[in-house]
């Protein structure tokens, strides 16, 4: 059975096709084009209620938000391709301590970059520009954790990387891309390392190729 | 070695207590008084450098976000107390779904209401009308997802109480309460019969008990 991912064009979907690469699981895709609304028709919200990206069939089985799906297929198939989920249980609780951090303190404010600067030009909203400082002050805040962080890990939950760095990447693209912020990155020596480690690897490149970024 | 829980007044902390208490695992607590800034304190960010609560201690070994601290004492003490992870590697993966779904659109907008509500109010600060209505609406939207979900599932992830359920009751605890919004419960049946069911676990008696919300 090849896994379906929904919406391969968005980063969150992203997230998950990078993680089915690093596992070496044969997926397809569905496209969602989400300024036709494509989210929010019948079909799709059968299978997410939210009408957010992304969401996986996988035969009869149904998941979405992205970080379950990633920890889902780095359980299931954990001998197989890159092991994202740590060697023991303690060094797994930190892979889930910043793959939370991912989502609470790094993506909102990225998330929010995104539609203020690349989405709201697109379908004519006007952009806030307090809003953008903001999120840029936030992101700061985070990645000064981070380098403190990195500088005695290689990792963010270890010396190995996992899921948590991985869960990183799609939107940490757009900043050093067409969000025009890599100064984030490049302030901190630790986090422009880990970064460099991080986007290089080939299942990234092979995601970038396969699925051009459509922001 | 007993697990020392910190901030054990507020309802993210509450998250873990209630977890231990499941999971029969000794615990103790100190106190973090939010309203005296002892969370922004340096040996706190020592421990959390984001300073938000809860963190855990447990012996040499720190870990934060609240979410990320049940998954991982579900798992190391699996065969101890309410198996709270599921049975299968699919059922698992519900449960961080919807684990996911409370910590992305559960909890924030019920976590701004108690910043409006009740935080604001004590604090000197002003409460923004519209921000309020645009909380409750947000919630009311979540919760029709809910509902359609537990008119087919007992709980959420499966037939079985789990983490994920278990992840909805300290905050959840605020709409009965002090925020004065059970009609978000009980104008949606299934909801209603979830909430009466989770909310009157011993687990959860015991931690209001013990630990009276502050707020």
């Amino acid at each position: 059975m090849v896994v379906k991912v929904y919406g391969p064009d968005y980063a969150s979907p992203k997230r998950v096709i990078l993680c089915l690469i690093e596992k070496e699981i044969d997926y397809e895709t569905v496209d969602v084009d989400l300024f036709k609304g494509e989210h929010l028709s019948p079909q799709y919200l059968k299978l997410q209620p939210f009408g957010v990206l992304p969401v996986i069939e996988d035969g009869d089985y149904i998941l979405y938000e992205s970080r379950a799906i990633i920890r889902y297929y780095a359980e299931k198939y954990r001998s197989q391709g890159s092991e994202l989920l740590g060697k023991t249980i303690e060094e797994r609780g930190l892979i889930e301590q910043w793959l939370d951090v991912e989502a609470h303190n790094f993506q909102p404010p990225l998330y929010d970059l995104v539609v203020q600067l690349l989405i709201n030009p697109k379908t004519g909203v006007a952009s806030d520009p307090k809003r953008i400082q903001e999120d840029e002050e936030k992101l700061a805040k985070t990645l000064d954790v981070y380098e403190e962080r990195l500088s005695v890990s290689k990792y963010l939950a270890s010396d190995t990387f996992s899921l948590a760095d991985l869960s990183h990447i799609p939107f940490g693209n757009y900043l050093v891309t067409t969000l025009k912020k890599e100064y984030l990155i490049r302030d901190r020596k630790n986090v422009s390392r880990w970064w460099d480690d991080i986007s290089s690897r080939p299942s990234w490149k092979k995601v970038l190729e396969l699925h051009p970024p459509v922001l």
